[in-house]
């Protein structure tokens, strides 16, 4: 058991050090390693499984609803960046820039994509021109590079991995009624397949993303209290069609401009994995991504017909389309329950010479530790079953979490006093519109505003900032 | 039928102009368009269809063999590209190179990927220390650049799409059938899915990766009597350890070097299916790849029975997980026919009243135009087997024409004579292994050396060139 507890000592318990324990976990799990270029990682094969997992769910998705994935360039040229003049504005400083192909300087330089409207605005000025063409529904999965000043592994890195989807409409009600089913399908996601709840709503003006009409995003509630945003939707009206001379004919053969989305997820997704149900054990996976979904510990392994029974289990689960790994190594059980924790597989079956002769294994999740009996001749649905009991498990305690340090407040003194007294969360409180109250909540309180929730509340007449008429509730926090 | 016409007259044809009529398929068929990016393209959805297909099952296959995915930076700094030699004088004339992140310039430039052996091998060095560490078998799936001058879209571009297998092994053996596996892997691949015959055998020494003790390679032969290098496997030795410093210790404790291996296809495969099976009226895909299988188009839609029929099997086939489409627009069969024959769908099903009538429907085959029938009551086997039948067709007809092109040569005299004659091909021909004959042989006929088979055949005891005594036969070709 040596082993065992200096791989348990080797995490940072959360209370101490937040930031410390998660970059443990990143290590330990073995999801990420360092590179020697700043600010960009190695995604090792247990963290890249979970992005394939992710992917193939989101992807599967995307193509019931009509979209076709495709693959734009990587750079961008200069000259193509600066034609809507919003969106250059808010990625020029961070982009980076090709400036020589092998000896020679290039002409013009090429940004990196640090996202691609202006190239799918390029190609659909291309091959749109009638109704006919109408709409496009593209995705691609690629990444994307934006030069950050400080990085953290999946948080905010120069590298990160996404979807980005770009679609191109008709009218204006296609493509809002697209930029919100987006949404939808990205908060259905993070429930459905990462247990974790999520806030939909929009964005303020001072927090769009740049060129768009209108931003929607969904928000998590980390464990330390602070807001991640995990998924964003934008409506672009016809501003970059404007901008890319992008038009087509309808069926009176006038012509037109089109309208426009954009929406993506990232890798940033398994950071919110990790501090949404993560524990000073390790990281805890969701079924549905996990990459190793059950783990078969045997019990006194030398023992005869322990073995060949666990071989049975996993043949047998592996047969029902369960990912499972048998580990049949010659440490000990209590080693090996360590490091399963560790690496957060959703569930662990321990059988020995005992089990066996009752007929039955042992079931260990790993988000609450608790333990049943699951009858061998029912092993198949009996582990479906549990799989499914830790998904709902594991949303409810992030839940609960959430409402635990979610709190309605109607002045900038309960703000305070709520952060203060139960620490970092989200703050429910109305807000007039202006800007010059967001910010000064901020200032004031140090959390800014998330978004302004499709499901509103009604908790006072009145900005809490400024007291004058409210317009809506805006959820407020502090971002990763 | 006058768009019929206009549709077909528009692909120049293969005699007349080679280059063009390639061009012409791949933007008629919406493989892609071309970007404002010199050398980069757009992969349009159904070209990027068709690589999402080879990637499902190649990447099936990876896995199968114990390969795990991963995930690099696409940034290399210029001291981790310079660390092995042979490797840096090879690529770096060829990388486009960040020098700027926003509006600061770098302390170190760093290059796009034009190939990550550099990146695997400093995370080698992190994460290898003992035998217990190896092998590791990993894989990526990602875009690299290369600042080529002259760019072709598939056959040569400066973004281009890949996997790139790096592995790492105790021991020289284990690293050499890895190198082998993998190639066996790329040619069964080609053979099984794409219907294309390759020719498998080892790179001369000038033809080597830059930093490989050995190259492998499959080489096709296209329609034009040219080569084109379908897929590498790379053995490295222990060059790059010992560059990158990468250590183990062995299970007496001894410290040891590994030896490492790497192996990559490319989006050249689409270029390849295209010059191998295309025709004058467009692309010809080999079903294991098409996006769609099998194209449905009513005949005499208007009348009654006929659109619920068509339906009627689009469901069943669908069903059966065959990728099928169905085409109820308003445009003519004959339309519909040239349309999908461009596009290259390797089955049209024909289905109008009389069809229906007499319980069967017609299917076409897109290479060779053969047309059956297949009874309604038995549409999936009927489909499937022609889908089988299609495979093996187009298989044999490449071939065939392989072998056509495929000239024994003893003399450089024959050999210019061989390729006068016949047109452009392979030759097989006996080589001393002195690269003094091997440039002479290119200069006098224009076929340089595509590889050493492994399927050695005895055609003269002496070189073709210089006539001293030949130590193997190669495969001479002109190369894409």
């Amino acid at each position: 058991m040596a082993k065992n507890e200096k791989l348990v000592a080797s995490i940072t318990p959360m209370s101490e050090d937040f930031a410390q324990w998660y970059t443990d976990i990143v290590k330990k799990a073995e999801l990420i390693e360092y590179t020697s270029v700043k600010g960009c990682m190695v995604i090792r094969p247990y963290g890249y499984a979970i992005w394939e997992n992710m992917k193939k769910i989101l992807d599967t998705r995307f193509k019931e609803l009509g979209h076709e994935n495709v693959c734009m360039p990587m750079f961008i040229p200069e000259s193509l960046l600066n034609k809507e003049k919003e969106h250059v504005e808010g990625f020029a400083p961070e982009v980076a820039w090709v400036t020589h192909g092998g000896k020679e300087k290039l002409e013009e330089r090429l940004c990196v994509r640090p996202t691609s409207e202006t190239l799918f605005c390029e190609h659909y000025a291309n091959v749109v021109h009638s109704y006919r063409d109408l709409p496009k529904l593209y995705n691609q999965w690629v990444s994307v590079v934006r030069w950050e000043k400080t990085t953290r592994p999946f948080l905010r890195s120069r590298e990160f991995l996404w979807q980005e989807g770009h679609t191109i409409h008709e009218t204006a009600e296609e493509a809002i009624a697209e930029t919100e089913q987006m949404l939808n399908v990205y908060a259905d996601f993070c429930r459905d397949a990462l247990a974790m709840p999520v806030i939909k709503g929009k964005k303020t003006e001072s927090d769009k993303f740049a060129g768009a009409v209108a931003t929607y995003a969904i928000e998590a509630l980390m464990h330390d209290g602070k807001a991640l945003q995990a998924g964003t939707s934008h409506y672009f009206g016809d501003g970059f069609a404007k901008a890319f001379d992008i038009t087509f004919t309808d069926k009176n053969n006038t012509v037109k401009i089109p309208h426009q989305t954009s929406w993506g997820v990232t890798t940033r997704l398994i950071g919110a994995i990790i501090m949404t149900h993560g524990d000073d054990n390790g990281l805890v996976l969701p079924p549905a991504v996990a990459p190793v979904q059950v783990v078969i510990v045997p019990v006194a392994q030398h023992k005869e017909g322990v073995l060949d029974k666990a071989n049975e289990l996993y043949a047998t689960l592996k047969a029902a389309g369960i990912r499972v790994k048998l580990d049949d190594s010659e440490n000990s059980p209590g080693w090996k329950y360590a490091e399963y924790e560790m690496k957060g597989v959703p569930l662990r079956i321990e059988i020995g010479p005992r089990d066996i002769e009752e007929g039955h294994c042992v079931a260990v999740e790993r988000h609450s530790r608790n333990k049943t009996f699951i009858q061998l001749d029912n092993l198949v649905e009996g582990v479906k079953e549990r799989l499914q009991a830790v998904h709902d498990g594991m949303y409810q305690k992030a839940l609960d979490n959430q409402n635990l340090r979610t709190y309605s407040c109607t002045s900038i003194d309960e703000i305070k006093s709520m952060l203060e007294e139960k620490g970092d969360g989200f703050v429910k409180a109305m807000w007039c519109g202006d800007e010059a109250c967001e910010d000064k909540v901020k200032e004031l309180t140090g959390v800014g505003s998330r978004c302004i929730p499709f499901e509103q509340e009604h908790l006072d007449d009145k900005c809490v900032c400024c007291g004058k008429p409210a317009q809506c509730m805006v959820v407020w926090g502090k971002a990763y």
